[in-house]
């Protein structure tokens, strides 16, 4: 990155002082209009960018998307979220955005925080996580007309096309169907299924990829399916108990995909503990745990998710987003991206040399975007 | 917590619209008295509180603490700062705080963006992390008194208690002492280490800790202690492959501590393939990876290091940071928190039952607080 121009470049530039420039960028009127012109084209000479302070004072916009950030969560799964802000904070730098960050207790509390970043004109967006069925926030966001975009479909509480309910989201369905695919090129049949209680939106749908796979490649009814899938709450204990006794009662299961990695590092450790060291796992999210212990994963692209972030936020021209306002006519507002199987040594028959990074797997990087 | 009052609600009880209070908070002048002082009283009456950008506007003081966020990194223990994110943010809001995050590419650029947002007044103060000998970020914001607390301390830039240098740390020395001493209790005699190459502030003052706990127990020699301890650059794979080395030389060591999770767990896998399921590991960092695998730890506290981190900033007070100032006489300037340890199976001769969550052990927690 070259080196940027700063307000003490413009002002030696200019020949005035360091507040002379201040006055210009934040209250022009009170500055002299031939110093004023002279700061102006020091300023576009140099291609200096004003602050994003000075930049709020004269357009009323911040530059700056809130996002809640949870409480510490110990959980594996916990730092998918954290990923996705390391890759929105790098894409809102390079687009000339910033992120604020904010707490809350509940869905409530984070209404409260809106309705006050909104208010200050500290924020000109908001970006969601965690979304679920008839999700309040994404309502009052929807009602008071406040520029946001969802990580996560708005399953169940609008049309997935709602113009208003700009989202981007993960085919989660797409990547257990690779992942189930995978295993049926290498040779397995009775593949199970590892997942979350029915009824989440995201859980549902990695299970269908299972179950797509299933059908097309052996025929599987739903009566099939049903033997080989077993559900917990997400968690690695719970996930252990749940496949020792699958395993117990499935003796001819070969291998298994699962809803995150957390279930997955916990089928894994019950799989070897059985006995049966080189059984076939598959999780979801590819997190460092998943790197760290050779397990095989679908990658969530986290990267892509966040330019789909800013490319729904500022349209594909990099266009500011107006306060209270929506992408013009023609601009995406919902993004699908496809994941990324990233094999290792955990969906292998055989142990295979590993040098301990990403071994890639047989499925180049693909991305699938669904504009409506 | 309760209900906030919004600036709808000063409108309301002040009779006025709400762009007469925002008028009231941004540019009082042009406001009629009357009006104002009715809605000053709505003000005081609501125990409405401003926003951060009428505060800015009145006050050129943002409430914002500015913290880089690098890149996604795919490594274990790189969740450390994320959850140490976490708890900044949580503890932020509680103090009327915001965090704004930026990226970098390198120490230079971290500086060009600190003299930004310095020069944009977006921030009042900054979290440095990842801090190393001789860090130039540090010698910037010392030389322009730019308000700041490293997590990490000046190892080598400056002396430890110099009061221009705000930092808050964990004391990495006891923890691995801890570990070590706790190995010890349960009967271990030679206890080998893994860490990083010497140089590096953080794993020198974590070896010592070993050193101190082995030569105070059983009058180790410096010979003796570097026969027991390998080094190696921090990674899952690199550690696997060092202790291999190790057992094979030394078919006599009874246990492990490592300098970080990442090691650890390389180790753990190690000792596994070599045949000892039970061989004793303790970690450092007590990340999501060790909670699942049931890896022994040592825990940075990093609630106590964000509060200790807020401390710093604002005094014990809660008294605001001062641009370009510094804390007044007697307030502390420095935070040394004890880590504590978490015993998990992997520092056990036999395998202990575990439902799976945190077992913690025998040492309560406990916190030295270093105030120089």
């Amino acid at each position: 990155m070259a080196q940027l121009p700063t307000v003490d470049d413009v002002a030696e530039r200019a020949g005035v002082s360091r507040q002379t420039v201040s006055n210009v960028l934040n209250s022009p009127g009170i500055v002299r209009e031939g110093t004023r012109l002279r700061v102006e084209s020091a300023i576009a000479e140099l291609g200096y960018r004003p602050h994003a302070s000075a930049r709020r004072l004269r357009t009323r916009q911040s530059s700056t998307i809130g996002v809640r950030l949870d409480p510490i969560s110990n959980g594996i799964s916990g730092s998918v979220l954290d990923r996705y802000l390391h890759a929105l904070t790098e894409q809102a730098d390079a687009r000339g955005m910033r992120i604020m960050l904010f707490t809350a207790v509940d869905e409530d509390d984070e209404i409260r925080h809106y309705e006050r970043l909104r208010d200050g004109a500290d924020v000109d967006a908001f970006v969601l996580t965690g979304t679920r069925y008839d999700d309040p926030r994404i309502e009052w966001l929807a009602r008071e007309r406040m520029p946001f975009v969802a990580f996560g479909r708005p399953w169940g509480s609008a049309p997935l096309d709602d113009p208003e309910r700009l989202w981007v989201d993960v085919d989660g369905q797409a990547g257990l169907r690779m992942a189930t695919e995978h295993l049926i090129g290498r040779g397995h049949r009775r593949i199970g299924y590892l997942g979350w209680p029915a009824g989440s939106g995201t859980g549902d749908d990695r299970r269908r990829g299972w179950e797509l796979a299933m059908a097309s490649a052996f025929g599987s009814t739903a009566e099939d399916l049903a033997g080989l899938a077993t559900e917990t709450d997400e968690g690695v204990p719970t996930a252990r108990r749940a496949i020792e006794t699958l395993v117990r009662t499935r003796d001819d299961l070969e291998a298994l995909v699962c809803a995150s990695d957390s279930l997955a590092l916990g089928a894994m450790m019950a799989v070897r503990e059985a006995g049966m060291p080189h059984f076939p796992v598959f999780g979801f999210d590819n997190t460092p745990v998943a790197q760290a212990v050779g397990l095989s994963s679908v990658d969530q692209r986290l990267a892509d998710v966040a330019s789909g972030t800013f490319e729904l936020l500022m349209g594909a021209t990099g266009r500011r987003v107006l306060p209270h306002g929506f992408p013009a006519g023609d601009d995406p507002r919902h993004r699908l991206i496809t994941p990324q199987l990233v094999v290792r040594r955990s969906s292998h028959l055989e142990p295979v040399e590993e040098a301990g990074g990403t071994t890639s797997g047989d499925h180049e990087p693909t991305e699938k975007e669904q504009s409506t």
